[in-house]
């Protein structure tokens, strides 16, 4: 039986999502909490890694199951008794046999957050930029990436991936507050460190060190070795990662499911 | 002579603003930070003490030091050097000798922030309620408080003031996001733990437990005993304390004095 569950993380004391010998991860984390309630290692599958000290809001993740003695949509309840706080399952659904959460997903969207005012409530989870921006900047850039491009040239360079195509649905720089910018942007697929390379290089351009023209030189002239500015980790969350209609999970979240008091998460 | 410092902390972590034996707390920890500069004890007299995980945005607070060898308007960056990451001081100031943080405070302003959808991100400065929320009630019962009432019903029971009195200058509950909702308080005194109990009370109301008539009777009817629902202090954070204009420090905070990469915090 396979099962696929909704997860949030707060990554910051982790080594990110994937599974790594000796070191704290998101997957390792899960697994373990799978192992002490199935009495056996069970493999999960994610979306898609992230890395050490991005965060989560809805990543999904598959795993299969003989036989389960909890009904499916309450094993989230259960693994949080076994997971860390800053991990926790919102909703678990069953699945199709051959529902993939990575080769299937259809969308992806993340969320990259800065600051201009400090906040230390915000310290790992915007990134404080220490100069001043030019707005209007920010979002005259996100014009320029909608569509279908090629991004080598927001791609860590160290990549195995050959294909650097990306189809861009949406990309929005909004207003969260005083001081705070959020970029928006959602994709078919995204390459590594692609979201903070984009955020990265966007800033230089809005704080006046690029000129806009830079910026689109390396969008129309991909390359790996001329890579962009990283920003850095803890300003990327993963928001959501959507299925097509057909196999979508029907997620069920905690708070829709017990709007009276009951604390499961 | 005189400074007065602008603090901004993440409460979680410790006992609140005052000193206590043995326990790490806000004003401890700049005591010690002050003492590896001065190499002397001083003591530093916070607008207000704050409980254990209430956060600060514009806590204000002021010592004496006889002679400094950094100018008044660098010291936060020293001290920030000798404070744990979740304490920053944004700036410092040179005030009058009779400034008094606590005294002289003209009007404090506090923000409680709700989730309805649980956000890992926000578990340590949003409560989660995990009701179903009546916004509008939320609304109506601001307009309730506004203006000077008695606030016994709204006080920690076992508190050593006798004036109940407060002057409410503004009172608002506002959306902030998906699930995400603020109460955003400002009057001239608060009694303790009456910020917590006010926007525990609302929710009782807004989630249909209590009647908008029964918060009503506990404002018209000041007293102690009869004490309200106190929200968690996770939720609350300290935004702003204001001073009568002719002695008002004149803040400015390290992101103005240094749009240009510098890394003071």
């Amino acid at each position: 039986m396979r099962v696929a569950v909704l997860v949030q993380y707060e990554g910051t004391s982790f080594n990110g999502w994937q599974v790594q010998p000796d070191k704290p991860t998101i997957q390792g984390e899960i697994e373990d909490a799978l192992e002490k309630i199935y009495g056996e290692r069970i493999g999960i599958m994610g979306s898609g890694r992230t890395d050490s000290g991005v965060h989560a809001f809805g990543q999904v993740a598959h795993f299969d199951v003989a036989e389960s003695p909890i009904p499916v949509q309450n094993i989230w309840m259960t693994l949080n008794k076994h997971l860390p706080q800053s991990i926790r399952i919102v909703s678990s659904q069953p699945v199709a046999d051959d529902f993939h959460s990575r080769f299937q997903a259809r969308e992806r969207s993340y969320r990259y957050e800065i600051n201009t005012r400090f906040n230390i409530l915000q310290r790992d989870t915007r990134w404080f930029v220490r100069y001043i921006i030019d707005q209007e900047a920010l979002m005259e850039l996100t014009g320029l990436i909608h569509g279908s491009h090629d991004f080598s040239s927001f791609c860590y360079a160290g990549t195995e991936t050959e294909n650097m195509m990306c189809n861009i649905q949406r990309a929005d720089w909004i207003q969260l507050d005083e001081g705070g910018l959020a970029f928006y942007i959602t994709a078919d697929r995204f390459l590594h460190h692609m979201v903070r390379m984009l955020a990265g290089s966007m800033v230089e351009v809005a704080r006046g060190k690029w000129t806009l023209d830079h910026f689109k030189a390396l969008l129309e002239n991909p390359d790996r070795q001329n890579h962009a500015v990283t920003a850095p980790a803890s300003g990327l969350t993963l928001l959501k990662v959507t299925y097509p209609d057909s196999i979508q999970p029907n997620w069920v979240e905690g708070h829709e499911k017990f709007a009276n008091g009951s604390k499961h998460y």
